[in-house]
Formats: structure tokens, C-alpha cells, sequence
């Protein structure tokens, strides 16, 4: 049993305003708790599980706040359709100030909208170490239920900030800065690269004007058949598989 | 108004049962319908529509029969939380028996469940101009309503085919058979090809032992970072990038 109100705290959380104010965040299901128990243990604040899984699991973290709720009560703190188990609070990382080496590839996300995509992107980040991803202030929130479903225990690993993307690439002076775009050079010409910035562009507007004018190579992953555009995610794990 | 009966039997098509015995599907929205009209008019067997959409394309399709609904009835035959103007009841194409060109790359894939993974390779499939995907019994089906919704106007010029696919991987005779697997040889070292097919295993199991049995080179996307798997189209992406 968890008091009214706790339950009515986490739903605010639903919303990225509360997240924001509260510098907190929630994770569902048994598998990315794990990861968060390994990866990020000391941004655990509180669990709330079903009986079985607490039981499994208080004895080896005894440090951790952990509240047996009823079905009854998961399902009302829980934004998936089936809720898994277990729900926990997390504290959201201190993001500003991050410096990553200069020898390294750092990924820029201009208006990437959809939850899912930034997840899958966020994941795709951490499979080929990226060691920072830098996301305008219109990109989706990376700590919404959506995203970090998709992004699954990569949100743990991979360092995510809000900037103003202009602001922000000229300031870093990492070069070279590439993007993606439907008119540039054949990826297949592009040497491959140690550091610098890597550009993907909104869902279906592309980069906007002001990132595009700072690109210094423009990047086109060849089309030979009929769709119209590739899923961002997509597109950014062909730049990063062959640029890295 | 369409008829109860009508709305009922379009309901009935959100079930893969009843879309093989009838050999039709469902598509949604005016984009994937312009792209229908386009790509594919002929299988355009009804149209139900707002008047506002109605009235706009009728006088161009006279051959095809339009149905004025309301939002009303709209929302009852929509698979989609927000309904978005317009759905075609489709003829599925035959697609037994294809032939595509030696001299190119096929896609199989081994027991891809996720619909919005199966319609975003669709979508990558269509990009890179792959002639033909073959799918396991136990792949989602491209005419469900998240598949169709994810692989866009690519559904219609991509042929997609369900096979026993040991049996067909035997059969069909193209080599090299690569598979997308975690100890194989980096991609990096693998030599471009023009001609074979290119196996993507199940999301969490990969490709099974039968598959697995007659690949003819194993390729592995090197990782450098944590994350446990890459998502099976973004894995499909860089694959098929890098192959073709």
C-alpha cells in the first residue's frame, strides 16, 4: 500500500514540466532496473514493485526504498498498457558542463521529435560509444516514459544535454561538423573520421537552416529504390556504422 | 453512412485471419493514400472518407468506389487512436512465386515480431532498392495496421513473401548467405557485394540454429559502447548500406 498522494507525486512525473521541476525521472519493468541497479545505482531513489520482485530483490539493496503495491496500485503509477512488475523514482544526472574528448564523435540532434526515435537513437549511441549527445531545445524529453522504453538501459550510459544547437556548435569548435541531408556528398566518398560532430535532422523536416549553415561536410546516404526518406534512428546508426 | 454490416467487416480486417481469407487490408491517413493511388491504384478496392477528402479526389478516380463517412464512423473502422481523414480497403498483391534478378541482394528475415520494426525494414528495403523481402511464418504481418502504418507508400513497391525459410535459403541457391550475428566477422572486413541474400534474426533471439546453420558468412556490427543489442532495422540500415 502507498498513500494517495505518493500515487498522485508519480503521475505529475507523467508530465516533463514536473520532471523538470523536480529533477526526477521513472523507469518501468524488471530488466532496465537491473541496468539502472548496476549502471546507475546511486540514481535509484524508490521503488515501488509487486511483492514478488521485492522479495527477490531488498535484501541486496538494502540502502534503496523499496514499496510493495498491489496490481491495483502499479497500474495507476505505470505508463505502459501492461505495467512489469516494478516502477522506480530516478534522480535526473547533473548534464550541464559535460566536456568529451576532442578525438571522439559527438552526436547533435536537431527537432528529433519522436520519443521512439530518440530512444533508438540514444541506444545507437551507446552501442558505438558516443560519449555525448547534444539535443536542441525541441527535441523530445529524454527522460519521458517513451524514451526511455526505446532507449532502454543506454539512457544510464549515455550523456544527453539540451542546448541551443547554433549556440552550441559554434561555441564546441569541433570540426568536422556533418550532417545529414539529401543533397550532399555520397557517404560512400566520406573518409572515415575520428572526432567532430555529427548533425541528424528532424523526422521530416530535415536540419533547419540555422545548424544547416554551419555544417562543414554535408552527408547523403545513397537512395537507389522508391522510399521517400529513412527513419532518423535509422539514418543515425548508417552515418555512425560507417563514420566511427 | 456506410452500413453496420459494411463497418463490421471492416473490423474484422484488423485480424491477420480474416485479411488472409479475404485477401484484402486496411490502409490509413491521405499520404499513404495518395501513394496508393499512385503506386499501386489498381488494388484500391473502396475508399471511406470525410466529405472534405472526398470531394477532393472523387471526380480524379471515378473508377473507384468512395463512401462519404463521418468522424463518427471514421473512429469505428480506424486502427489509429486519432483517425486521419481517409481508409482504403486494399487487394493484397499475389506475391507467390517471385523472381528477382540474381544479380541483386534479397532480404530474409527470421521471426521479426515487432510490427514497427518489420514496416521501418520495409521502408529500408525500398530505399536501397531491394527486390524482394522473405519473411518466416512467424514474422508479424506486413498488411497489420502498425506494419502498413510504419513502412509507408513502401508497402506497395516492395514485394514481401512468407516462406519456410530453411527450406527456401536451400532452394533459392543465392550465395553468399549473410547473417547478422554478435561473434561474427566486423563488418569493416567484409567485401561489398552485388549478389546473396542477407539474414536478420528475431530482436531478442537472433537468427535460429536451422537459419544460422546455412549462412555462408557471419557479419557483426562492432560494438564499442554498452548497449546489450542494436534494433533489428537499424541493424538492417547499416547492413544493407554497407553491403550494397
Amino acid at each position: 500500500m502507498i498513500p494517495k498522494s505518493e500515487i498522485k507525486y508519480i503521475q505529475t512525473l507523467f508530465q516533463k514540466k514536473f520532471r523538470d521541476a523536480e529533477g526526477c525521472y521513472l523507469i518501468e519493468g524488471p530488466k532496465i532496473l537491473d541496468e539502472a541497479l548496476t549502471a546507475a545505482q546511486t540514481a535509484v531513489k524508490k521503488i515501488f514493485g509487486l511483492s514478488e520482485w521485492i522479495d527477490q530483490h531488498e535484501f541486496r539493496y538494502p540502502d534503496i526504498e523499496m514499496n510493495v503495491v498491489s496490481s491495483f496500485e502499479l497500474e495507476k503509477i505505470s505508463q505502459l498498457k501492461t505495467p512489469n512488475q516494478v516502477i522506480a523514482l530516478m534522480a535526473k544526472p547533473e548534464r550541464s558542463g559535460i566536456v568529451s574528448p576532442q578525438q571522439d564523435i559527438v552526436l547533435a540532434l536537431d527537432g528529433i521529435q519522436d520519443p521512439g526515435n530518440l530512444g533508438t537513437i540514444v541506444r545507437i549511441a551507446d552501442w558505438f560509444g558516443i560519449p555525448q549527445v547534444v539535443c536542441s531545445k525541441d527535441c523530445a524529453d529524454v527522460y519521458g516514459g517513451k524514451v526511455v522504453q526505446a532507449a532502454m538501459g543506454s539512457i544510464f550510459r549515455v550523456p544527453v544535454c539540451y542546448e541551443d544547437l547554433p549556440v552550441w556548435i559554434v561555441r564546441q569548435k569541433r570540426t568536422p561538423v556533418y550532417g545529414a541531408v539529401l543533397d550532399g556528398t555520397p557517404l560512400k566518398q566520406v573518409k572515415h573520421v575520428t572526432s567532430g560532430v555529427l548533425v541528424i535532422g528532424n523526422e521530416s523536416k530535415g536540419i533547419r537552416p540555422e545548424v544547416a549553415a554551419l555544417l562543414t561536410e554535408k552527408i547523403t546516404i545513397e537512395k537507389t529504390g522508391g522510399a521517400e526518406s529513412l527513419n532518423a534512428a535509422v539514418a543515425t546508426g548508417i552515418l555512425l556504422a560507417y563514420l566511427k
